[in-house]
């Protein structure tokens, strides 16, 4: 149904791998790459150009590369000089700026606006109405939920931009701020609603605002089971590199 | 001006009703039927088609149903799967996933994002940039206002997805969220910014975060007029039911 | 790339300057009057009609004026009835609804959603995802970080409407209310993730749910430099009048 070919425009100097499938009212700018066996929906923008466009005459939109089996919902707009591992994955309206790289299966969830300039490992999934300001940096499995923003500018206005640092493994709950050049460790919690104004070590559960540190995550047992909840991998495999053999063996081959 | 019938693309196999107009640049896909006397403005996209629909090719898209008298504003992405009772009526870019279910009279704000597989009441007002996780129940006349979160997930990530329930009548404040499976009665009051972790009481006016029981709503008075101010049915009726007849006249006649 | 004149739709009853930039996909409305040098990126709505549209056979489109050098980029919604002064620029996905006038040199992040009815000074930035609701007041200089929202109902659901006032200079950090009515002085700072529900005076630095005064603005230093932070005129001038003078030399001026 999405696939007729109705008000596409593609740049000749984009290149579209095999396979590849794209939907109507999209346009895709010059020097975008997609790789084989990716899909990009419907009223996509790809290789969005950057402000300079609107001015210099000369400009020559930077590369942007979507990795193979990619699936982009419809009406994302993805700027020029960006990358994207293959099998990335996007929700509706989500934007992302210049100049962000990720690693593979990620996923961006609807809405979600990447400011740019900032580097996220393999398989961090940003669920909806997520906010990245400039200069941050998300390790592996990171995942950010509703409503979480990351914000870099620590006396506003001003020409500061430091990006938080976020741990692999980390989980950042629903509508929490990490202020600017927080470093958040490994395999850490951060509760709904926090404001995070200090680092946060390896393994800790913070809440509040200010964020404080509460306990241990591999103290909190679930309320049903009485079982440990964290570390997370040992328990949640959906769409991880670990889904048919476990956690422990994955992580021994590693 | 919106109705020109410019790259506009409905499905042969929707079904439209008397009287509807149909925005420019909207698309229609199969399975959906819209009742008679409804708008759907321009940049629309109604039955998007699920997940599914990118590797089945036998895919076939479930029902859509748009009751009569409803109005979609612009650049609405609505889901396949859903149904939307007479008089529905959203602001622009609202996302409603699949098996979405609304009574009558719902109006979504701008922005707003309905995940999927939530129930809905008549009359049930969200505002802009409200969030509705899976799996959530809200009763008849509920009002969630600006920012609202309803999460489902009590220790991220996990498979378990258990949403909030939301009694009539109760309305919850701008920035406030709904933890996992939190049942909150009916004329309740949410105040703003309040993260919402246990049951709450009907009646019961909520604050902080964690929220805490404050008072009986009932005892909440004007500053100006020193009178009552819940349960508001008795003070506010545009666009309710009781416009004509006031509140306890028509609370008789159910 | 962007201006191939693609799906493009200007009415008959618009006013286009001279050296304006239309992107493809875009529709201009009636009576709308775009001043020159200004660009229109892809896919936006320019004199979106009010809802009266919708029912009145004999409706006209209230006048919409874009102001000369402005820059619209694209996905937004403008509607008509409100005024944009020159130099004014957007993110994508914006939407501001009627009756919002604007003065020069504002600038409003990407989904940012401006419910009508509401002024502002000149220089006000306000950054992604602000929500302004109707009847608010800005004056000049107002800076509103992400997730930033501005209320009007003080017992909700009510037909009152009483928006915030905030003045010259001010600063309000990401995922902060203020809340019905509120007055913010000059030179104030309300910090990350306040609920404001208290006139703030001239020079307040407030924090906290419900935000309470921490101190003068004038006694935050840097932690690097130990130097004074704010009024941030003095160290801060990218974009704004004086930054070729500094600020001293311009206030002189004025």
């Amino acid at each position: 149904m999405k696939f007729n070919n109705r008000n596409v425009f593609i740049s000749n100097k984009a290149t579209i791998g095999k396979n590849v499938r794209i939907g109507d009212d999209t346009t895709i700018y010059d020097n975008v790459i997609i790789d084989d066996d990716s899909i990009i929906s419907n009223n996509c923008i790809i290789g969005e150009p950057l402000s300079d466009y609107y001015d210099d005459t000369n400009y020559e939109n930077p590369i942007t590369r979507i990795g193979k089996s990619s699936l982009i919902r419809s009406h994302n707009i993805l700027y020029a000089g960006s990358t994207f591992g293959d099998n990335f994955s996007t929700g509706h309206r989500v934007t992302i700026r210049e100049y962000s790289n990720f690693g593979v299966h990620c996923r961006i969830g609807t809405i979600s606006d990447i400011q740019g300039y900032s580097s996220f490992g393999n398989y961090c999934w940003l669920h909806s109405n997520v906010h990245v300001g400039q200069k941050s940096t998300l390790g592996d499995f990171v995942f950010l939920y509703p409503y979480v923003v990351l914000t870099n500018d620590p006396t506003p206005p001003s020409n500061i931009c430091i990006g938080p640092t976020i741990g692999d493994y980390s989980q950042v709950a629903v509508f929490s701020v990490i202020l600017p050049g927080v470093k958040i460790g490994r395999h850490c919690l951060v509760g709904a609603g926090s404001t995070v104004a200090k680092d946060v070590e390896d393994y800790q559960l913070v809440l509040g605002m200010p964020a404080k540190n509460i306990k241990d995550v591999r103290e909190i047992k679930s309320r049903e089971s009485g079982e440990a909840q964290y570390p997370w991998p040992f328990r949640f495999d959906r769409g991880m590199p670990w889904e048919n053999s476990g956690y422990d063996k994955w992580k021994d081959e590693q």
